[in-house]
């Protein structure tokens, strides 16, 4: 068995844990069609109904972005989301390979692409309910394509930029071609496991942020709140692995709790657009200011996507001492980065990180302080110096992180 | 302009003549993504609303045709229905670009392909009739992928098969790279609108077929049939080529006015496998017996998806002495092969084949003799000896085809 055949059947049978009988949808660009072929097959070997895919494609989409016409951003067609929702209603799993050039869409209209986030957010709020609530098991994974190469290796020939970025995904995932990348990961998500419970033992009312780049916030967490890492479970309890790598442990902040400013640690790939070297000032949860020296529009538009995609939904700690941040690489892209680094994410809130929170309806999950919104995404804050104190609900202050690492 | 830049504006320009607010559907093998772009760019170019892209991939077909669950093939899911019927619905126009390993589903349960074509020629019913009737605009090209150029030029190294195939897929498109293929075309579909009125004058009432082979065939026409070729129109008026290259001239024959013996002159790439060596007894328009050396199973499912399939469709003629047909190569792949060589198909007839035919009923077009199918399926029957005697509806014999030529 390869290295690249023993990483799909990794994604396929971990990842997605794909169940006898089930369907399979792949996303995937079109330039990873040889690797989505050697999911297929995992998928087959391990009784798969059936394998659908969905492709896409960074220059096509930067060509729609850049001359279709306009009122095509302002609708998500009906087949897509009769496609997307019906699968994940008939329990498909779902398998992303998300490789994509960070700057694909520099220069499109930020107008377009916000229009086409709300369109897309709405048309397809019951799909992403189905996987934000775990109703169906969903894995993101990614392989190198020369755009996205060169940008994390940049200044070489095209070989050498992909094969160092195979090494580093090979490397953070734990495959290494000797069979026995599976068993790694049970071993590994049972750590992740361990600092999970250590977490919920604790019972946070809220956590200080501070480091030497200026952030300063507090984030309350929600009564009944959870910590959640490595493996999560569909409704059906089948465990699967929403991301991979997997490194952080994570829960919901207070939608309201949140207060202070917070600096970002890293740039951030969004809507085909980098973000770098930004802050943000939150009040009682909302995020009221934002600068940023690169893509600052970009970021307002982010955050301006619906009245929740200004209040956070995830806070989560990675260690800075961790195998992927010891790669001391920059992916420019959330699944690798976020792995990296302690992060937030403005938008949506997940429903396994309150207590009974997947059987509760949205409006039970914003009564319980869990924010809601179209939009999730992540972006770093870790730094080598990040100090992160918790605060008891009996009143006792905990270090959570000291200098970056984890003190408990 | 490259050469491959001229024939995807080729395609978009004078194949599928997309108009300004126009959408386009592009279908297209995964490994064409692209010559798929220089297609998307040329539509846009030309002031296309928004190029869609529907992909598949040999691999993935052969992978699902071997190991899918079985009851897979008994439906094609609602959401491509929706999208294809949709977008015809609203005027798009519809490009293919066709490449396939000849014999990709060798090996795969005939009938699972024919539950499959069974359920999708139902499914897509409306879909079909949208193209056939000329509602919207289609066309049909092809690029070489290297287990179709193997098979056409075998025993070479796979850049020299690759590079013979362009070469003889650019000659038989008339792309030369010197950015005159729109007026080469021009010219071309003036030349066999010039047969096609000359054809039509004569006012056929049947035609004779005869050769060494063995085949002695006698194809009765409806009343106001019309011979079509070059470019077809759609209801609203705006020219397209459904096929290119195209050098063909057809016509419908009269459903139950087929009687004699045909035989093949080339093998057919049917559903992924090969039928070679064949031939068909017909009695008052129906295939009543088949024979082939090699795919007999293959062909005996193509007649048999619906009660149309073993009736005939189309009758065309193609000089044996014409440029495709010079080239002597066996394309295994009807779009060529259809264009080097009279042929007859089974199924569906089109409906410009008879005057006023574009705005009748399927019932109409039936009363008025023409077939009706879910399927339509081209096999070759041109030979250098190939003599084609017409009957004219006052009793006169008129030469058509001697020697394989035209003798009009």
């Amino acid at each position: 068995m390869t290295q690249f055949e023993e990483y799909a059947k990794l994604l396929v049978e971990v990842g997605v844990n794909i169940q006898k009988g089930q369907n399979l949808v792949i996303s995937s660009p079109v330039d990873c069609a040889w690797f989505v072929r050697l999911c297929a097959k995992a998928a087959y070997d391990a009784g798969c109904r059936e394998v659908i895919n969905c492709w896409d494609d960074d220059e096509l989409s930067r060509e729609k972005g850049l001359r279709a016409a306009d009122d095509v951003f302002d609708t998500v067609p009906a087949w897509r989301v009769d496609m997307l929702t019906g699968y994940a209603r008939g329990g498909a799993a779902f398998l992303r390979i998300a490789a994509e050039d960070p700057e694909n869409l520099k220069g499109v209209d930020p107008d377009r692409l916000l229009r086409l986030r709300r369109a897309s957010g709405k048309a397809l709020e019951e799909y992403r309910r189905l996987t934000m609530t775990n109703a169906v098991a969903w894995s993101i994974g990614s392989i190198p394509i020369p755009s996205w190469a060169r940008k994390v290796f940049p200044g070489r020939v095209e070989e050498e930029s992909m094969e160092k970025l195979w090494d580093a995904i090979f490397a953070a995932v734990r495959v290494t071609g000797d069979g026995k990348a599976v068993e790694r990961w049970r071993e590994h998500t049972a750590a992740i496991q361990e600092r999970v419970e250590k977490l919920n033992a604790l019972n946070l009312e809220s956590l200080h942020y501070t480091n030497s780049l200026g952030t300063d916030l507090t984030v309350r967490l929600p009564e009944g709140h959870l910590w959640a890492g490595g493996a999560s479970r569909t409704k059906g309890g089948v465990p699967f692995i929403a991301n991979m790598p997997t490194e952080e442990i994570f829960t919901a902040p207070l939608r309201n709790g949140v207060d202070g400013v917070v600096y970002a640690s890293m740039p951030l790939s969004e809507d085909g657009n980098l973000v770098d070297k930004f802050y943000m000032v939150v009040k009682e949860g909302k995020i009221v200011e934002v600068h940023a020296e690169t893509g600052e529009e970009t970021l307002k538009a982010g955050i301006s996507v619906d009245e929740g995609a200004s209040y956070f939904g995830e806070v989560a700690l990675v260690p800075y001492d961790s195998p992927i941040s010891n790669q001391k690489l920059l992916y420019y892209n959330t699944l690798f980065d976020e792995n990296a680094s302690c992060h937030l994410a403005f938008g949506e809130a997940y429903s396994e990180c309150i207590r009974g929170g997947e059987s509760m309806t949205p409006e039970e999950l914003k009564a319980h302080g869990l924010n809601s919104s179209i939009t999730h995404v992540d972006f770093m804050v870790g730094t080598a110096d990040l100090r992160i104190t918790g605060r008891t609900r009996d009143g006792r202050e905990v270090p959570v992180f000291i200098d970056g690492n984890f003190a408990l």
